[in-house]
């Protein structure tokens, strides 16, 4: 399994292969790759370097070349297509399954796909454009519309019989079954044939209760069920229980690596497409929002530090403790909110188990602001001879991390109920939160027990 | 697929039918459901009734109720499982496969798990002990051993009589191919057996080439080849390439689930195993070393505040605004490193593209730097009147701005290089980097420039 080595030795001589212009040789050691390598190596090439690989593997074996392509992920992938034709692009999206087309055609500029679409065969481009109507991020817009399906009416003998006649289907392991007009009746797994005579009528074999999703199912409630379930493939239906499509483990699997970099990003204010690797101008321009939100709260805060400038005048040691509040606040927040939004988006948090969550949090947060006020109040009276100064840090402290927990449970699931994606707004509005209520709260104590105080 | 609202019904039934203590209707309603929405109605419950309800599932049906338990994970399916008889542990461990058994059984206090190890049948504990020599995380602790294998001189009728033979083997799509003394040779699909005629021999059919796993690789690897490759189970090796079990697709999805919590978690200085409904004793517990180091930190950057205690005393208006260079610090870097934390987890970040990141986000740190530092400096300029400290603030700004990037670049890089898990530490380095970078350039630069700027 020592597959990074691997590909970083092909990677080499790939470069090399190129520099010398060594042709045959590097269609010869490309043509050897999986398309998940090939994918790998062309992300790790120089812009030209792929450019001249790619467009070499094209010519000679289109369909891998366009395999390596879906596996860079469709906005990477068709960054790579859109430097070439239309014509090459609908003679190469022909190579590959619809909905990974589909996908590719989706993130070209919108002149392009629509060329393309235009010079594709009328079959295959009536069935992406087809894919391409569904909402994105659904099942529909997922599934792979070729599935192979059973008449209800059929022996397994004759099952057998349609598996071997239609040997490109991809990835058979339940056949689903249906009646004369397409709607789904019932599921059989390919071992099960094998455990039966072939007269067996499928109806007797077939389980009818089975799990399907509607077209317009959330891409991210698919993967839940797979995962819950343990199921290999999910079958698509329309309006009218008619079997339209399949949704693979292997979908699911790029949709939940998907859904969890997007929680990551969302929580850390990063757009939920960003990569490594993506273009400076458009990361620049991704980040921006948030940064410029955040010096907007930030501003806010300053304006609670501003009211109390005359107390910090004559006790300037309140300057130098004032970030431990906020700090503190801070952290104790990010901590409950990510386990929050992630019992979201695992489904383990609900609003009938809310309060048991609001209660652990609080009484965790109290403890640890006691625990670690009564810490930070010591060192702040030791630093500068002033137990009142010590006493209001710790205070602020306590209370600071109450609002935290309290905010940080409450604040994901307000934003779920009233529909904004918990990850997204939760850390800027519960961080505002605590650094307004933190510097508020001490400074605050501050000028009230002013005359207790130091002053320096 | 309205699963969350079907479960919500049969939650409040199950109440309803503890409450008037319906069993035989109880016993009814649980017996009809999937292992993994048994689960969920456990995780629901409050103890006493979950307790209950469990009591009555495992008496009638303890495969059922293990598979429940199962899907809770090994952590809350064992702290379910410890208050009952290590007799009754030990009965009802042997109903579920050896893998699951084991990582339940790991899970128990240590006494309790060495008496259920003794209490069950000597085979199936081997197995489970057999298990738990391996280390965790690793591909012996998650694979199942009971694997599906064929010899290599059978012909394909023989290997669907063999199949036939075993109908209670888990989940066999890949028939894995060995030679007589269980080296795995090859591969062989099920459907590939179906197209073919019965006297062909299983060599000739096999691929030869396959992807394996060792014994001791590491469960993430498992899970990145799985989805690279798209595959449905990887066969498991030892170091004499003996086929000693297999891995399956379901088991990658649990593993992908943990790894994402896991690093979403420890961005967030967050225990990677905590769950929202872990008790409350030991959330305080885990949570607090993140608390505590984050105190520290803050009193790092406390104390870099102090040196600069007389300036402050001098211009009070500086305390207002050094939150805003921190906190924008603070916020560049959590978007920088959380990229270059998920980017070294997919795989995309490596040490060969690394100057190219560097360059990247070095340079979208100071694009944001100079706009919103620019936007900062006319705010603190109008705000309060003084054009210098306009300047010093967008200048810190700038420089915190680039040191965030810098650092949030570096430090998951050099982290992972040491062996440190980068999502484990990388948020208190930087940020502490930029806490004390950023107040030390704004406070600093103030003090040099004191006398142009207005006092107090």
């Amino acid at each position: 399994m020592a597959q990074q080595r691997r590909i970083d030795l092909v990677l080499d001589s790939v470069k090399r292969l190129l520099r010398i212009g060594a042709t045959a040789n590097l269609l010869n050691l490309l043509q050897k790759q999986h398309p998940a390598d090939l994918a790998q190596i062309f992300s790790e090439l120089p812009d030209k370097e792929r450019d001249t690989a790619f467009s070499l593997l094209a010519e000679r074996n289109g369909r891998l070349a366009m395999e390596a392509i879906s596996e860079l992920g469709p906005e990477a992938g068709a960054a790579l297509l859109a430097t070439r034709s239309a014509d090459e692009i609908a003679r190469l999206a022909q190579e590959i399954p619809s909905d990974d087309a589909a996908a590719l055609i989706d993130y070209l500029p919108e002149e392009l796909s629509a060329a393309v679409l235009d010079l594709m065969r009328p079959k295959e481009s009536g069935v992406v454009e087809n894919l391409l109507e569904y909402d994105e991020q659904t099942a529909g817009r997922i599934m792979n519309p070729h599935v192979f399906a059973l008449n209800e009416d059929m022996t397994v003998g004759e099952a057998i019989t349609e598996l071997q006649t239609n040997r490109d289907v991809e990835m058979v392991f339940y056949l689903y079954v249906v009646d004369e007009r397409r709607h789904l009746v019932g599921v059989v797994s390919l071992r099960r044939l094998l455990l039966v005579s072939p007269e067996t009528p499928l109806k007797r074999i077939m389980t009818a209760d089975l799990i399907s999703a509607r077209v317009e199912t959330d891409q991210e409630e698919v993967a839940r069920h797979v995962a819950s379930y343990n199921l290999l493939a999910v079958p698509v239906v329309d309006e009218e229980n008619k079997l339209v499509g399949v949704i693979t483990v292997d979908d699911v699997i790029d949709v939940m690596k998907d859904e969890a970099t997007e929680d990551i990003y969302r929580l850390a204010g990063v757009a939920s497409d960003e990569r490594v690797f993506a273009s400076s101008a458009e990361t620049f321009r991704k980040r921006l929002p948030t940064l410029a939100i955040q010096l907007l709260t930030l501003f806010a805060a300053a304006a609670v530090v501003a009211l109390f400038e005359p107390t910090i005048g004559k006790v300037t040691a309140l300057a130098v403790f004032m970030p431990i509040v906020v700090g503190m606040g801070a952290t104790a927040a990010t901590q409950t909110l990510t386990v929050m939004v992630r019992g979201l988006a695992l489904g383990e948090l609900t609003w009938s188990n809310a309060r048991k969550a609001l209660l652990k949090e609080v009484s965790i947060g109290i403890g640890n602001g006691i625990l670690l006020g009564i810490l930070a109040a010591i060192v702040a009276w030791l630093a500068k001879g002033d137990p009142v100064l010590g006493l209001l840090l710790g205070f602020a402290m306590i209370l600071n991390l109450f609002v935290a927990a309290a905010a940080g449970t409450l604040v994901p699931l307000g934003l779920r109920a009233a529909n904004v994606d918990p990850a997204l707004a939760s850390s800027v509005v519960v961080t505002t939160l605590t650094d307004v209520l933190g510097f508020g709260a001490f400074l605050g104590l501050a000028t009230l027990f002013l005359r207790y105080l130091t002053t320096t």
